[in-house]
């Protein structure tokens, strides 16, 4: 990965924020600025330098994996370590009399902490998304990263279907998938896999449950694993015994819904227009008012990063970009309906990736 | 689960702390005092009524599960629909002149959109650890609970000896745990399980890595699940091949550590005594040194919470309480050891839960 070249677009964005720093607390912003993974760590990023700091369990991993910065292990927690080493170097603060902090994620009692502990001479000035804005588009080292993510996430839903079957437990398909994954390298799931059958297939965020899968009717598989630190995010639903027309055809529905908005992916296309056409798509079979989320998001070093793909987003997309693309539809008492893959924003349209046929699979 | 009497105990807090009303928005307080188990809400709690806010994805569930409060299901994000409901009940915001928020959960900004839709008549004011004060002393049901977990929690150990031996990946033997606690029920592991062996072990946070079990040292398994919603917690350190005399007499000075201070656990102690108690048997041995955590925290509805067994803690242990008692020794690029329990604090001790023997195991 490339930190340098990522703290040097932080630096240049520091000016047009009219910020003489940005202290970085949000820890996926700085595995992403300096590559370090551990649970404790601030940031300080000035026009000139990066300060890192932690405590003294992570000094060994600090010095392994910390790239571009200059390492501080303090006694304290690492804002508070900040606040002390910045006390003792007054040149230093003395420039940094506008100091942006992560408003999204400091809590308002550690910024009231915050505002005690640092040199009197520092406004701290809280400041949305710089990280976030420039992690929106993925490098090359990234995407190559998010690809084997998707990939080794897609190779979970063989598995599912090797257990899937009625009377299994909905947590028993979950467990083998994760098995599969933690065998194959995974760090972790990158959230609770949800696995929802028969009327549970309705619940939008159904985790699995000790429900034995019935006889009949639809199994919704939303799963995902963190590879090398990035996420992964796929939706495959299949039909256990033997579907209505009505089950069919509102599978249909989703499925032309998923496609249309895929081929809606490229850059320069608003984020609420892409929405707009899976919605549009659903609303042709009379099937709108049951989608009731929205369409996708992005996916990188978090599981829901920016952009959202959601009614009244004015936002562009543009190459690079990771997301997700998951219309679906949910039919309170009767069945619910997922399909979801990601993809990368190219310079003409997208590249799914790890396509796969999103046939009805009868199981 | 008694949510009434949790509901209760919360609004008799709320007048010695002058509030009118307590806003939470930390989920896990949020499922201690109505049940909710999803994850996006807020509660309002004032003196006489709970009101439970959450989005339409919720809806079903938030009424399978919400007990003692009323329902709104808003169509924005839970706390501003909280605000949206209270500025169009007039009466009743009139009443929350000083409402408390959760400092310490709330982001800077989210704080700063509050102010701007709430009701201007009230007045937010940060309010620490107010249901965290309430769920330190566990009730009988969450004491069921909580034994449920540590006992399914304690089980994977067996699984893990069966699969340690030199050269199986550490993160081989972690998904067998894992595996095995899935297929037992339990809703998720409580952290990411740390399997670190030889010099690894020396890591005090060294989570499952993709290194094989080297030949000769110890490994460190510390693992926990999540079952009902409760977590456990609870650490092993074995040995593969043949132990040194100072391997063997670092554990047994551990072992000695953990049963003193585990020993020290009753209604009154100060949570710093137990901490120094195994900090001076570490001091006897000469390990005092590598002894670079504290002694132990607080395990329930989180991971970590309160209480924290600290050096310099001056608050006293309670009856009800639930901690952990894991003191560990380190020695940088030589091997480390932790040996971890649960314990509930009883009227006259405490009662270890899952115990078992913590002679030194050799595979």
């Amino acid at each position: 990965m490339n930190y340098k070249r990522r703290q040097k677009q932080l630096q240049n964005a520091l000016s047009s924020a009219r910020l003489d720093a940005l202290l970085i607390s949000h820890l996926p912003n700085i595995r992403y600025l300096c590559g370090f993974t551990g649970s404790a760590a601030a940031l300080l990023v000035t026009e000139k330098q990066c300060v890192f700091f932690s405590d003294g369990r992570y000094m060994a991993q600090a010095r392994r994996e910390v790239s571009g910065a200059r390492i501080v292990i303090g006694k304290t927690a690492p804002l508070a370590s900040l606040a002390e080493w910045l006390k003792s170097r007054k040149a230093v603060a003395r420039n940094l009399k506008r100091t942006g902090f992560e408003g999204d994620y400091v809590s308002f009692a550690a910024y009231k902490t915050l505002t005690k502990v640092m040199p009197p001479s520092i406004k701290l000035s809280p400041a949305s998304h710089m990280v976030e804005s420039i992690r929106i588009i993925k490098d090359c080292d990234e995407l190559a990263a998010v690809r084997k993510a998707a990939e080794l996430g897609a190779s979970l839903f063989d598995r599912a279907l090797e257990v899937i079957r009625p009377g299994i437990k909905e947590t028993d398909v979950a467990a083998e998938m994760q098995h599969t994954a933690s065998k194959s390298g995974a760090e972790a799931m990158s959230f609770s896999t949800i696995i929802a059958a028969g009327e549970r297939s309705a619940l939008p965020h159904g985790r699995a449950s000790g429900q034995p899968i019935p006889p009949d009717g639809f199994v919704v598989c939303d799963f995902g694993v963190i590879l090398g630190g990035y996420c992964s995010d796929r939706t495959r639903t299949v039909y256990v015994g033997r579907p209505s027309m009505e089950a069919r055809s509102a599978y249909e529905a989703v499925r032309e819904a998923q496609q249309a908005a895929l081929h809606a992916v490229r850059p320069g296309q608003k984020l609420g227009e892409v929405d707009g056409v899976a919605r549009n798509m659903l609303k042709k079979h009379k099937l709108a008012k049951y989608f009731t989320h929205s369409t996708g998001h992005g996916v990188g070093l978090e599981i829901h990063e920016a952009p959202r793909i959601a009614a009244g987003q004015e936002d562009q997309l543009k190459p690079g970009m990771v997301i997700t693309i998951e219309p679906g539809v949910y039919l309170p008492g009767k069945f619910g309906i997922r399909i979801e893959d990601m993809a990368v924003v190219t310079e003409t349209g997208c590249e799914v990736l790890a396509p796969s046929s999103k046939e009805l699979i009868v199981c």
